[in-house]
């Protein structure tokens, strides 16, 4: 499979290509599923729905790798956190805010995940799928926001000054680990670990409290399972010195990142970073600018093409095949 | 002065101090004069009133330089460009989306910002005035979104797609120099010149799109003027690289941006970058944590205290002041 080929750094025809939120609203196929289940994460939890959304970006777009269609915040219902998505709103979490009451979980608990994911194995061959999770740092911004913020002022507080930071992300870290190798024994080839918040602190913050959990949890990872890892994060360059040491496979880098610089000193494979707006320009203007970035990027393997972000429900799909067939196109002669 | 010298790289006895949006709302005083008049542009205009206002933080917080009150949006206005604040909203512009139509300004346009200046100099003693203005980058894409945004598509779009991209940075970069030098006849002892959206953009948009007008611009400013100039940009530490060579005295980070190790590599001057949420902590581990940050600054002098990014209006003045005196405490032995 050539995503796994080119993360292990072997030789590889084109680089490969899948999209972050490719399965999503911007997709006529999508919505009309959509509407089969009115609330959000009973979607994500209807196998046969799930499935058949996973699957609409190889069928509509022949991307290089299925990722399972689900949310990063469905590990956290067992956990004994009320989770619910308003309508235009986003997510809403609740929970009494004491860390001793809530619970560790068992993948059994979140099976539907599984299900999908054999279901998902059934349908497609040369294509890899791709098991996912919230990162910890980001999961507790979730849990202590209790829903999306722009300042993360409650989530510095209580991770500068309470002392239930720690037991809380130890926690997390538990039960992200059973979450991911659940995902692992129902089939995903690879995963990916999102962390989308932490680019809101300081290096020093980014060190002292996010790296210093992220160690040990992707080694105790990669003591179970010798599947790649990918980990991504948004925002801050800064944090690639630190993430070098990171036992991952793959960093995944958003567009403020300055990726061909880091290829160049990392051993690492990379994933990213187009800034997903160029999907708004003319079609020309799109093709121009993606082959200009292709010829950037310094090495012929352990690179995945991917956005800097996930794709927007007001993106037009024709655009998003054009840029998808634009990598496919280019070749590493 | 002490902010001078500290630009310059002479010997000092404790760190310079000031803090970005140190006259605002988060001040009862602020208030207070901000009722006398109802349009915030007007409020910038009342020459007695904005003198006033940026002589409270030296007043109440003892601060080590004055920065004049005004708005980055102001010498759009005579430019013919209509600016309005939305009460709760923010700005909005307008104007027709021809960069023909638009004028070249004259610092005589804006002489209220010139008195300003006059007024706040006669006042202090020890403390410089700092003149400022926003960043081209920074104004053309509010003039483009006529608003704040949080994608920047139509900013991108122009920039990557549009004809008149090339002249509204030309003619903004002329403009800017006209009232940056307009400040410092009028007595202003160093500038500082706000970038605070140029962080959505990649590393090589920014090269191209960005620095390409910059480099000129601080080029330019600095044959017309020997008084220090600091940059400030928001995110991405990734342009620390190409902003080495900018020929600006110093530059002002955010707290995403890994600033001691920047300042290890760098010639420049340094200014931030502590985190402002830790204003929303108690008083001891704002103490505590503002001291473990001055701690790491890896030089005694070329280094001037500030926060990443500016005061907020919900906090609280007593906090301010105890940062301040905690930053001032700090003697460099």
């Amino acid at each position: 499979m050539l995503l796994l080929k080119s993360l292990k750094g072997e030789k590889i025809p084109r680089f490969p290509v899948w999209l972050m939120r490719q399965a999503g609203r911007y997709m006529p196929q999508y919505r009309e599923l959509r509407e089969k289940e009115r609330d959000f994460l009973s979607f994500c939890k209807n196998v046969d729905l799930a499935s058949k959304v996973s699957l609409l970006p190889v069928e509509l777009l022949q991307v290089d790798a299925v990722i399972i269609f689900s949310d990063i915040l469905v590990p956290l219902e067992p956990m004994g956190v009320k989770v619910e998505f308003l309508e235009g709103e986003g997510p809403r979490l609740e929970w009494d805010g004491s860390v001793k009451s809530l619970k560790k979980i068992s993948f059994s608990q979140v099976e539907f995940v599984g299900e999908v994911i054999r279901r998902v194995k059934a349908q497609v061959k040369d294509v890899p799928v791709i098991g996912f999770s919230g990162a910890p740092f980001t999961l507790m911004s979730y849990m202590v926001e209790g829903r999306s913020s722009k300042d993360f002022k409650k989530t510095k507080l209580f991770m500068w000054t309470s002392e239930q930071y720690a037991d809380l992300m130890k926690l997390l870290c538990e039960n992200l680990l059973e979450y991911l190798l659940g995902q692992i024994r129902a089939g995903a080839d690879l995963l990916q670990v999102f962390d989308s918040w932490a680019m809101h602190l300081s290096y020093e913050d980014f060190e002292e409290y996010v790296y210093t959990y992220l160690k040990p949890f992707f080694e105790e990872l990669k003591k179970h399972t010798d599947k790649p890892v990918i980990y991504f994060f948004r925002g801050s360059g800064s944090f690639l010195r630190a993430l070098e040491n990171l036992p991952v496979d793959a960093l995944s880098v958003d567009w403020t990142v300055d990726m061909v610089s880091a290829m160049k000193e990392s051993s690492k494979a990379f994933q990213g970073n187009l800034d997903p707006a160029l999907l708004y320009c003319d079609e020309e203007s799109l093709q121009k600018k993606t082959l200009e970035f292709l010829r950037c990027i310094p090495r012929k393997t352990k690179y995945v093409f991917n956005l800097g972000h996930g794709l927007m429900p007001d993106m037009e799909l024709s655009k998003v095949k054009l840029l998808v067939d634009t990598v496919k196109g280019y070749r590493l002669s």
